[in-house]
């Protein structure tokens, strides 16, 4: 019996160059589409009548893109998921994740360049729009904000039982690479919701008091819910990237909390969602 | 207000080298640990009284694994998850999971040797264990295993609309890197079943023939479950991997369906789950 | 003043499917192709007049896989580069990079199926051909041989400073990813070749009293010279692949060499060539 | 025979924290040691009395980073292949590679944090240090540099052949990941030097009139060698990552040069040095 199903395309790579005159703007989306319903048949009895061919789905958005790609990725996602409910009624529930990546413009004599940009790497703004013909829900969010700060973080005080070897401490380094995502309770200025809950996030990762991962995760949630009303929730997952004091005393050093390894394996993986009551 | 959470260790690299006489067996596995609970005073108030390090349970996967770990992966995955439930009182769900990576005896002499391996890659099998103080879930399956058929797979006869430009084809490459999993109704031999389902896969895949992916899919996991009582429910998850007919025509030459280019971005996802009625 | 300069396609991902009857072969191979000559006009002036697009390159290869790629690699890039050569004047260099990745045949009903493959991955032979218009020399290789022994390698009698730590070993894990390479004194049967190599470098990794990572590289690279009067020298690049006791006595227990931890990093590499004198 | 050889340890992930005062630094480095000498009978014999381990080398960068890494890489490199030498009489050349990943301060209250980072991702700053007995080269650069640019790039009057499909156009999206690396004359202020040259290059690729690759390449070495008389010489590799327009056409479009898909394969591929004359 077919039970849960979806199909779609992913990795669907997009550059859109806006010319505003001559002060460009470089868009760099990675969409992926997936959309459920009825396919039954073309599971059960390889009958493909009823499927839009993953292929048409990128050439769609392509498509779609010239004249309906001009601001937030969190727009471009409803415009989408509407069009592919609205033109295949065998479709239930469509949903379009996009990954925007960004560009910074090179600065050239002090002055921003109008067409020569950079793009840093790393970090990724999110959306995820799911929608049915009930209606559509945003998420936001954002991958690979990796950020770590070198004092006002400690982990004592913890559980210890047989296989407990690790010390406490109250001074070390602590480093994620944050991914969050909130859902807002309706649509509004995504761009600039967008910057300011990023800029919150930071904010109190830097200035918290640190008694574990945990602790500050959930500050930086309650933060968000906070400063942000039109937010409903908040979820984070933070993997916690150890670096652990090099032990020097063997050469006859005393680690001044100075030197560390950085280590990839294993990690830590802390993950929570914070909601209004 | 917190909602969702659980914190755990990722990434454990775990090698177990079983010294049966002089042939050796060379087990590779990575392990995630991850635990839900009352840990709502560490988030809220950064009190760890009841935190458990993710420190501590490396030290455990480590520590367990060297009388524990000597049959397959599940079986170890329950136990991992029995020890963390019974020795803290807080958790209320452990979560295991188990990624093996395959190691093959190299072949001297014809002959297999008894401490000599090969890592072939690509593959990796795993265990998901899901235990609350109830009892416990086993999800088996793999990940990676990439194969491809050069005839008896067609995609043609699908809908189309003003953004397909798609053609028919009644003879083209299927590729795919299967990602499987399924659950059992009870425990049993886990390695011979996994063998057994695993070999299904393969030669359903080979067999079948495919009108589409989605057809494919079912396929398999229909087989899956025709042949192994065991299994209540299969999940597969199938990239469509494009190997696209490049056109030779340009050059003066006919492209008698032998000369392709495999892509990797966009491609097809095509996801399902199968169960009994 | 312009000086050494080279440019090229790579990246060109080509998948040849040779339909012998019905059992068919699935070549799947990364093709990069590299000029030098004379273009200096293109670099000082923005002159292309004597520039064969990368583009060009690509459909090129492409287009000859359908008549000439139906043998080893090394032949198809000698075929190549000749190709590049005879047609373009400024050309005085040309090199080709290919690098195959296997498939093997999925095995239904314990016999090898005629066009349903599986890609285990990892692993890949390489062949570099360099061409002048005075002749051309092939080297072949491999790269990603992932291989291990749980036995027969020490490390000990190693020189000691302030600054070392390591204990000694008569009993380790010995892992490493073999990239090997080899010039041919002549043009022969490269398949063959390649074969019995590649299971020359095996044998003695697996059979070779070890007692560090360079004497186990000098071993393999001296049987290859001896066994294989056609190669004339042979380099390998051998990554440490660490696997580290853990130590369980804070738990009580022994580790019977039994316990260890795979690393990323940092890793040893040991780097040499044999030559014949 | 042993021919050219080489060993050590790469890989290794340093992190140091200067405290100076509230106001810290976090510098994240990665190494890579490697000694050339006499080492022929470990080779040969496995005799490793003159062999200092790799994890010896590992220690001792932790070990000196503690006291020594306090300025540019360069610096720190040129200090550690000066103590190998110095203390490893069978050592005839000392390579240190030196990756520092960079990091900037999180801008909290429109101030830079004094103890709060982001690592942006991508990019790395590089040092190479060879040394031997006679004397030390450095070679200073970047790699992941990764840049595009909307207008003022063209590629047009180049060679056609039969194989030749590619449009000329004369307005195109340049984009590129920046590998640079180039040689000082002698040793000066390390960070001004790199700081104004990766300055440079971005300019160069901003501001040229491209007619390919190959031509904004050689204006970028040139431009290094005509503002910084202290650099001998410029080696560029560029790779040419592919936007290529989508044709709208069958969707009743027109492509305004606006949408683009970004391409990872194939690749251009261009290097060059440039010297002084």
């Amino acid at each position: 019996m077919l039970a849960e199903n979806s199909y779609g395309k992913s990795g669907i790579r997009l550059v859109k160059v806006l010319r505003r005159g001559g002060r460009h703007e470089f868009r760099d989306v990675t969409v992926a589409v997936s959309l459920e319903g009825d396919f039954e048949a073309a599971h059960v009895a390889g009958d493909n009548r009823a499927v839009l061919p993953t292929d048409t789905m990128k050439n769609t958005v392509y498509s779609l893109a010239q004249d309906h790609l001009d601001g937030a990725i969190e727009s471009f996602g409803l415009f989408l998921s509407g069009h592919f409910l609205d033109h295949n009624p065998p479709v239930r529930l469509a949903r379009v994740a996009l990954f925007e990546h960004p560009w910074e413009r090179l600065v050239v004599g002090g002055k921003p360049h109008p067409h020569a940009f950079r793009r840093p790497g790393g970090e990724r703004r999110v959306a995820r729009v799911t929608r049915t013909r009930e209606g559509a829900a945003v998420e936001a969010g954002l991958e690979g904000l990796t950020v770590a700060k070198s004092s006002s973080s400690a982990f004592a005080g913890f559980l210890r039982d047989a296989y407990t070897t690790l010390k406490e401490t109250h001074d070390r380094i602590l480093a994620t690479a944050i991914e969050a995502s909130w859902k807002y309770a309706a649509p509004g200025d995504f761009d600039a919701a967008f910057a300011e809950i990023r800029q919150t996030l930071c904010d109190t990762f830097a200035g918290h008091e640190s008694a574990s991962v945990q602790h500050t995760l959930y500050a930086m949630g309650e933060s968000v819910l906070e400063k942000h009303p039109e937010v409903t929730q908040v979820r984070l997952s933070l993997p916690n990237k150890h670096h652990l004091p090099v032990d020097l005393s063997p050469f006859g050093q005393q680690n001044r909390n100075e030197i560390f390894v950085a280590t990839e394996e294993p990690y830590g993986l802390i993950e929570a969602t914070i909601r209004r009551k």
